[in-house]
C-alpha cells in the first residue's frame, strides 16, 4: 500500500490528504434538513447528514489527491449509527480510488492490539470464513505501551501490505508534556562522540522515533516502510531532526490550516526526493466555505469551496517545496 | 459514579471488576452452531455468539461484582456488527445494577477527544435532542498527547458525574519501554532535598501519576476523584509509588490471574482504608471453564465455572488484603 500511495501523490503532485473529520456544524443547513425530515433530530439523523457532507465532498476532491483520512472519533460520537457511515465512508472512498487512512489511534497490549488490528486493517475468522471490519488502508497507532502493544499491527501489515502512522509528535499544544520529557540512556558502547557508559539526554519523541525506524526497518516498500509516523505542522524544528532519526518513514503531518501550519513549515518534513511526508488538513478543506476567503461559494456549494481549498493547498505546498 | 463504585465495592465486598474482553476462542461450540445456524459465519453470526456468551456470564456474576470491563477491542474486530453488541452489553449490564467501564483507551487532541467523551460518556446534540452513543460509566483514557488531549473527557465527567482511568503504567511485558524512561526535569525552588536548580531524575510513569493526581484535584468525589489510573498488577513496586504519588485516584489494576499477577502483588495498590483499587480479570473468569481447575463444569456449564473464578478470586484478594 505505501507503494500505491508513493504512486499516488506523483500522479496527482499532491502529497496531500484530506482529513474526512465531520462536526455536524459544518454540514449545511439544506443537508441536516434533508436528513432530519427522513429519520428524525436522533443518531440516525445525524449520521446521514454526515454521510451526505461526505459524499458531496469525496465526488468533489477524489481526482486531485492520494488519500483521505476520516478522524474516526467524529463518527464514534453517534455511536453504531455515526460508525455505520464511518464503514460506509471508507468503503466509498476506495471505490473512488482514494487511499483511507483510518484515523483511530488504537493501541493496546498485545492481544488487545491484535483485535484493533484485525478490525481495522486484516481479517477475522467465524468458522471457516475470513471477514472483514472497517477494512481501512492504513491506520494511525498510539505507542505509549510500547513495541508489544505495536507489533501485532505491524505483522497484520505484513500479511495485507498495508501500513501504519505511529504517533511521535502530535500537532496539539500540549503535546510536549509527555513527549518532550528529556530522558536519560546510557550510551552505546563505542558510539561516536560518547564515552562507553556516559548518559545520553534526548527527547521521548526522538526515542519513540527511533523504535519507528526499527519496527519499519523489518517492512520496507522499495525506498519508504510500511510504518510510517505522525508529527505535527506546528512543531517545523521537530519535524526536521526526526526526519533525520527516520529516513524511511513516511511522515503523516497533521496541523496544516486550521491548527496553524503553514507550507513554509513543512519542506523540512519531506527528503530530498520530495517525497516522505503527506500533509492532511481537515477543517481547511472541508468547511472552507465557512472561511472568508471561500464564502463566495455560498453554503449550497460547500463542495466546490472544499475543491478550491484543496487546489490553493496543493499550489502553497508545492511553491514552499521548490523554494525550499 | 466514583460513590457509587465504592458503595457497590463495599456491599459486594468485592474490589473486583470482570474483564468482559470475548474472543470466539473462548465461547462454547454450542453456541457459536446456535448464532451461526441462525446468521451463518458472517460477522454478524460471530456477534450474536459473543453476546449469547457474554450475557449467560453476565447473568451468573452480576450479584458478585461491582463491575464489568469490556474491551472494545474485542468487539471491533467484528466491525459494525461487533459494535452493536458491546453497546447491547453495556446496557444489559447497566440494567442488571453493574457499573460499566468501557476499556477503549482513547485519546486525542482536544477537539477531537471532545468527540469520544461525547461518544463514550456523554451526549450529542443533534437538532433540539440530546442523544446518547455507547454511554458507559467509566472509560480507560490514553495519555500520550497530554493534558489538552485529557480535559475534554473530564469536562464531559464532570458534567455527567462519570469517570475515567488514565493509562500510567500498563501490565504488558514492554509497558517499560517508553513508561519507564528516566526523566531530566528541574527541581522545583524550594523543594525538600533538592537545590533550587537541580535536576531530579524520575519515569515517564511518575510524571503522568502526578498529572492525575492534579487533573483529579479539581473534580473529587467524597475522597476519591473521578479521575482515576490504570496500574498493571505486573509491576507491584510501581504501583506502591503511584499510590503514595496519586493517594486520592482510584487505581483499576488489569494484569491479575491470566497475565500473572496474583492476589499478594496487590495490597500494595490500596490505600490503608481498603479502597482505591479494583482489580480487573478477562481471561481468569469468562474462559474459566477452559482452565483445569474448573474443567468439571464442562463447557455447557461455562457461566456456572466464572462464577466459581469469581468466588475464588474474591477470597483471593481479602486473603491478600487481610494478611497485609
Amino acid at each position: 500500500m505505501i507503494h500505491k500511495l508513493i504512486e499516488k501523490i506523483q500522479k496527482t503532485g499532491a502529497p496531500i490528504v484530506v482529513g474526512l473529520d465531520p462536526m455536524l456544524k459544518y454540514v449545511p443547513q439544506h443537508l441536516q434538513r434533508k436528513a432530519y425530515a427522513e429519520y428524525g433530530e436522533t443518531l440516525q439523523g445525524a449520521a446521514e447528514a454526515i454521510w451526505l457532507f461526505n459524499k458531496e465532498i469525496i465526488d468533489a476532491i477524489y481526482d486531485l489527491v492520494p488519500a483521505v483520512k476520516p478522524q474516526i472519533a467524529m463518527y464514534e460520537q453517534f455511536g453504531v449509527e455515526g460508525l455505520l457511515v464511518f464503514q460506509k465512508t471508507v468503503a466509498y472512498c476506495k471505490e473512488k480510488g482514494l487511499i483511507v487512512i483510518g484515523d483511530v489511534k488504537r493501541g493496546d497490549i498485545g492481544s488487545t492490539s491484535e483485535a484493533y488490528a484485525i478490525g481495522h486493517l486484516g481479517k477475522v475468522q467465524v468458522g471457516n470464513n475470513f471477514c472483514r471490519g472497517f477494512d481501512e488502508d492504513f491506520i494511525t497507532v498510539n505507542p505509549y505501551l510500547g513495541s508489544d502493544g505495536v507489533a501485532p499491527f505491524i505483522k497484520v501489515c505484513k500479511e495485507e501490505k498495508k501500513g501504519i502512522f505511529v504517533l511521535v509528535k502530535t500537532s496539539n499544544p500540549s503535546s510536549g508534556e509527555f513527549q518532550d520529557c528529556m530522558m536519560r540512556s546510557r550510551a552505546a558502547a563505542g558510539a561516536v562522540g560518547a564515552d562507553s557508559g556516559s548518559f545520553v539526554d534526548r527527547p521521548l519523541y526522538e526515542a519513540v522515533g527511533e523504535k519507528v525506524a526499527e519496527w519499519g526497518a523489518d517492512c520496507m516498500g522499495d525506498a519508504y516502510s510500511y510504518v510510517g509516523a505522525v508529527v505535527g505542522a506546528t512543531y517545523p524544528e521537530q519535524g526536521k531532526a526526526l526526519r533525520k532519526i527516520m529516513p524511511k518513514a513516511f511522515i503523516l503531518v497533521p496541523g496544516y490550516g486550521a491548527q496553524g501550519g503553514k507550507g513554509a513549515d513543512l519542506v523540512h518534513f519531506f527528503n530530498e526526493d520530495g517525497l516522505g511526508a503527506i500533509v492532511n488538513s481537515s477543517r481547511g478543506i472541508i468547511a472552507a466555505y465557512q472561511q472568508s476567503a471561500y464564502e463566495k461559494y455560498g453554503e449550497e456549494h460547500f463542495a466546490e469551496a472544499s475543491r478550491a481549498a484543496v487546489i490553493a493547498m496543493k499550489e502553497d505546498i508545492a511553491d514552499a517545496l521548490a523554494n525550499r
